[in-house]
């Protein structure tokens, strides 16, 4: 097997680390990078350029692995190396998510593999599992934390009590964070990862953009305080069910309570949560990003291709998933509300609910953090559908005792 | 494929289920089990009978399933299938520990394959992951709860606060335990796993009889509760090191912190937490036993087998492994000592761990709950040489004033 790498950056640097220690029969003929000059000790022994024909025009070269990130010229990348008969190996969830539903039609016409392992949630072998061991099973259930850099800003938020702008800084200044985060923090990069995942169990392709989305950018302090006095944490899940021959699904901050074993995943960890028909409920844990956990995962794609063993990959059967609306689906509900400290305000709140059919688990109110007359009210309530929740919450803000819609959680 | 099976009860049951809903183009060809007749209505349509030559002599069945248990029969019939040219997929771990090595050298010798995903773990697809997605990966620490029996009665001890034997009894009405519960209670089970597990990690064969082993007999409930009041749980742990080039095991009921994962897997779940050398920490989460999910292990096995990826199958290089002294590995340790409430029981006894070179985390004597003049003292351990508290705990006992040593436990 000869491979060209695209993109020399810290992966791309790890697996030619990982591929020089394991010896196994995996040859880098070259490597693509624009800074290719700067990092020619690295790059010793290897042909490498700017110019990515070095790669794609090399018909002995059978392998692809993509690591330049963005879309554009990946796509070039790509698109170029299937049709030179190359398979590829990619990290970029973000290309697979716009344009994996052409590229992937594109290697199967061209009879070449697409692995992307290295896309979802580091280095846990969810593609893999799914696709091999997984294959037969249906999938009626699924739940991940499938984004580091959220799980991250998260966990700092609680454990030091910071607000989220500083710990989003830190995290920037640490590389953890992107300078502009909003693919992070405003969930999207976990919309296509979630899209990927659903693809992948279902067989039938997922528009990231229809997902409905929710990131962590409202979650505050006073967040992580109330979730902690019900033993619960803060996670931004990607969520989906199979419910009546629906297919639901979202991305979207909750609370988790200390039972679900999503509590216990910190900082940039990743875990999926899965129930198979047959097979019961699982858990995959393990890192979500890092240099040598992402490279393992792309060197474990290449051994799989090595392996000849194609016959295993999903094959699209050319349809587009039709997503249910979320909102038809249940859940039990925190609120937090900046409400005017007065009498009465609770019993209208507590009218709504219930004209709603809302039935309320409990609420909270802390007339000794009052501040100017106003005070947080928080109201947990039992499951019911979400879309009655959300009528509530219309009614509920129209309320003049209401200062300020603060926040709504669904509770797992 | 056309399947014959060997051994038509829970799992059998549930796999011919599986088998009929997925039409994944497995034929159960025939079946062969001692009470036959008596299960004619669910084999309806299928051949059948209690003499093995039907499924061993019958050239067109090209896979044997053995879900008979036992040692004796089932090594024949795996014996004679693969001398048949017929590929294997068992559940039985008893077997494969006990002659594995051999069976494994036939298969190989015979160009044919076993599958024993459901021998370890119950649906967790740890044997598929180590041979394939991990099969370059040093594994360099691997700690798993493997037992779903002993799992079980920890958690009723822990949250019905009834004494082991009670639990046992019940675990052993609803089907849970054995008559017989010595394999699982004495922690047999998990040694039989482990040594699998370790020889599919290390490539080298592990007798299963050298590994360590304590069961949970000792474990009583007021070593629950001193384990509750520092937020720890028991848990019966197969535990593997590789620690300066050495390779260390064994099975234990240990403390386990709740900042540990295995401190959540509760009832007759299992669980595997490993790291890799480059990929990180890993845990894999799910149903330990039960007819679906361990029939589904199978179905998938069988599935592998039909993909005609023979080329994964980790091949033993045919030398055994070199267990290491697990005596000489750390750990911190949890103590528990009946003795004489008496002035200068503690001073000696700390005398002598000093003596040992053993630094004390923390000592806790109940003397209101003191019985005709005995105390319990709870003492942690900071991590020590295990041999260090071993030769500290000879010496304790033959303090006077002890009245029982009652129980050590590594905290992990």
């Amino acid at each position: 097997m000869r491979i060209g790498i695209f993109g020399f950056g810290t992966v791309g640097q790890g697996l030619l680390q990982i591929l020089r220690e394991k010896k196994s029969g995996i040859e880098v003929a070259a490597v693509v990078d624009r800074s290719f000059q700067r990092k020619s000790e690295l790059l010793r022994g290897i042909k490498a350029s700017a110019d990515k024909d070095l790669i794609l025009k090399d018909s002995s070269i059978d392998t692809v692995v993509e690591l330049m990130g963005g879309i554009d010229d990946a796509l070039y990348v790509v698109r170029t190396a299937l049709d030179n008969g190359k398979n590829v190996v990619t990290a970029n969830k973000a290309l697979l998510a716009e344009h994996g539903y052409s590229l992937f039609q594109l290697a199967e016409r061209n009879g070449r593999i697409i692995c992307y392992e290295a896309a979802i949630a580091g280095a846990i072998p969810i593609v893999r599992n799914i696709e091999a061991v997984f294959r037969n099973e249906r999938i009626t259930r699924l739940m991940g934390i499938v984004n580091g850099t959220t799980n991250y800003i998260l966990t700092r938020m609680r454990k030091d009590r910071m607000p989220y702008g500083d710990v989003l800084e830190a995290a920037q200044k640490s590389g953890l964070a992107e300078a502009d985060p909003t693919l992070d923090v405003g969930g999207y990069d976990a919309q296509q990862k979630l899209a990927l995942l659903v693809s992948l169990v279902t067989g039938k392709w997922v528009e990231a953009k229809n997902i409905q989305v929710r990131g962590i950018t409202e979650v505050t302090q006073q967040d992580m305080q109330w979730a902690e006095r019900f033993a619960n944490r803060i996670r931004l899940v990607a969520e989906y069910d199979f419910i009546d021959n629906q297919h639901f699904m979202h991305v979207t901050p909750a609370l988790v309570s200390e039972k679900n074993v999503l509590y216990d995943i910190e900082y940039e960890n990743n875990a999926i949560l899965f129930h198979g028909e047959y097979s019961g409920e699982h858990l995959f844990m393990g890192k979500g990003a890092g240099k040598f956990p992402t490279a393992f995962s792309v060197y474990s794609d290449l051994l799989h291709l090595q392996s000849e063993n194609t016959k295993l990959r999903l094959e699209y059967d050319g349809s587009y998933l039709a997503i249910g609306d979320i909102a038809q689906t249940s859940s039990a509900f925190y609120l937090r509300l900046r409400v005017k400290d007065q009498p009465g305000v609770l019993a209208a709140i507590a009218q709504i609910l219930g004209n709603c059919a809302l039935s309320i688990a409990s609420v909270h109110q802390d007339h000794s953090a009052a501040i100017q007359g106003e005070v947080d009210v928080v109201i947990h309530t039992h499951a019911a559908k979400r879309s009655a929740f959300y009528t509530a919450l219309q009614e509920i803000q129209k309320l003049k005792s209401i200062v300020l819609h603060q926040i709504y959680l669904p509770v797992l």
